[in-house]
């Protein structure tokens, strides 16, 4: 299976080193914005190109993983590259989750293509697990905790604050409300109850840092509405101890079941992940799979996670994974 | 969607409660080996057939749930009304899991039909969560761990011990086993290290009790490998607090990623059950809805859990799950 990559951030280097991971995978490019010729990888023998040659690469690939942004790249990049090959992104997004798949159906539908958007843990396996304990328990709730784990958008928010040289924002679970989850308590939970926010700033110096500690608690949609806990320390003490992308989280669905209703059950799925970016590159890889297999078998369009049979995603075969995993 | 029950017993009640809580499931016949009289249900207006006579009514029904014993029913059963409808089964005898799938995929492509074989928690989710995160993280660990719930084998084998009026018994995974697990310390763990047996025996009037807790605790197969607490109790004490059928349990991928493989990582999957045979019901009515599904759009033969998409167990459109659940 001959897989390029597009896009050399945190995801695209967590791909390059998945596809070590997988005997059946072969990265044949990588595909960049920036001047091929500037792109140092840790796969020295494997191409770089510019990302507007991708079209004349097209037959060379069985499948482009798409390592760029939400914001701004994904919703160009997977609809203009679902037309030369079968594509798979990592869109997060969720608001905005049914308008991309709709602009990338009509052009993977038109070309042959099989394209797979939202693929990673959070959407990912997280929504798998939400559609499988919904389906089970038709009669229950949902309770969703990221962390303990690194949120890059929050980190950005303290690094805006004046006199904040750098910084790093963890998001933690609160231990009650899990508790209470997993003992089937189906407790109403507000925003502040479910997560703590905990902060490490380098200030600058000679900087205000009961104002900087004060700007963090109260920024509304960030922090004001959790517990916020805000660390002052070095920048080597920073670089040293939280330079990391550790994630992670808990999915719940509690449920009743019985003609009375009377018996309870509790569903949990969670990760803790050192790299969140490697962890989202390695379901990338076992999804890419799938696409290829699919589009093999004369599927077009664009998929989601719910639309993949899991043997798909295996290497082995499936007598194999019947004798062996079930 | 119409669904039969065949077989009575726990999972079979279980299905019965279960379909009331989908509201696209209408249940319109029980098949019974027993005289159809004898049987008293929880849903009077729904008749009850004998299982010889599921050929007359194989237009009436969309799928039959076979809710029969792994041991000696479903092997004969499910290839056999795989002729006449679609079939779902619990099949859990994980070494003749490829024989049985050879028999009722034979049966069901000849005859246009769908069965699912094998459906339910372990077999089942704890398969599916298996297939998923061995092809996720492919370097790495699997440990599954069972309960704390009871063991029908081996409630019944205590049962047989002489001197044993009745008795329950109750696997329970050790603690320390299952943080050191989620630590992601890969241990090595030895039958003995992993669970616990707790049993709560009621002794006839004049036993020799001494004797009966050794001759439980040192039963080949059963027992014997295993840290077992024996506790006597009355008949009373027995029917009050031990007559649930509770189960449950735990599984663990971990893994490594990144080029110089320094990133771990810890999948974990958990069932908490107050119900083994009504969670186990609920489960393969959601399948018995993909079953359904997948036949109607011109699929045939024998499928398992990885076989199916999971967005097919969805009562909700493919756009409904994608905007809220992805």
């Amino acid at each position: 299976m001959k897989v390029a990559i597009l896009g050399y951030g945190n995801l695209g280097k967590g791909v390059e080193s998945a596809i070590r991971q997988n005997a059946d995978m072969e990265l044949v490019a990588f595909f960049t914005r920036r001047d091929p010729e500037s792109l140092k990888t840790q796969t020295p023998g494997v191409p770089v190109y510019n990302v507007k040659d991708i079209a004349a690469h097209k037959d060379e690939i069985d499948i482009l993983i798409l390592c760029g942004g939400s914001a701004t790249d994904l919703p160009e990049q997977t609809p203009e590259y679902a037309k030369y090959v079968n594509v798979i992104d990592s869109f997060d997004t969720h608001a905005r989750i049914p308008e991309h798949f709709a602009n990338v159906d009509k052009v993977a539908k038109e070309n042959g293509k099989v394209a797979l958007i939202s693929c990673g843990w959070d959407p990912g396996m997280f929504s798998l697990n939400r559609l499988y304990a919904n389906c089970i328990l038709p009669e229950g709730n949902d309770y969703t905790f990221w962390g303990k784990g690194v949120s890059q958008g929050h980190s950005d928010a303290i690094r805006r604050v004046e006199g904040v040289k750098n910084g790093k924002q963890y998001t933690i679970p609160v231990d009650s409300a899990l508790e209470s989850v997993r003992n089937g308590e189906n407790p109403e939970l507000t925003t502040r109850q479910k997560h703590t926010r905990e902060c490490f700033v380098v200030a600058e110096d000679g900087a205000d840092k009961a104002k900087i500690e004060e700007t963090i608690k109260n920024m509304p949609n960030y922090f004001s509405d959790y517990d916020t806990t805000v660390n002052f320390i070095s920048e080597e003490e920073l670089m040293a101890n939280h330079s990391g992308i550790p994630h992670g989280g808990f999915v719940f669905r509690t449920g009743v079941t019985g003609i009375n209703k009377e018996h309870k059950h509790v569903i949990e799925y969670s990760l803790k992940l050192d790299s969140n970016p490697e962890f989202t590159a390695s379901v990338i890889c076992a999804y890419a799979r799938a696409v290829v297999r699919m589009q093999k078998e004369g599927l077009t369009g664009c998929k989601t996670v719910f639309d993949v049979a899991p043997a798909y995603l295996s290497p082995l075969s499936a007598d194999e994974i019947r004798a062996h995993l079930l």
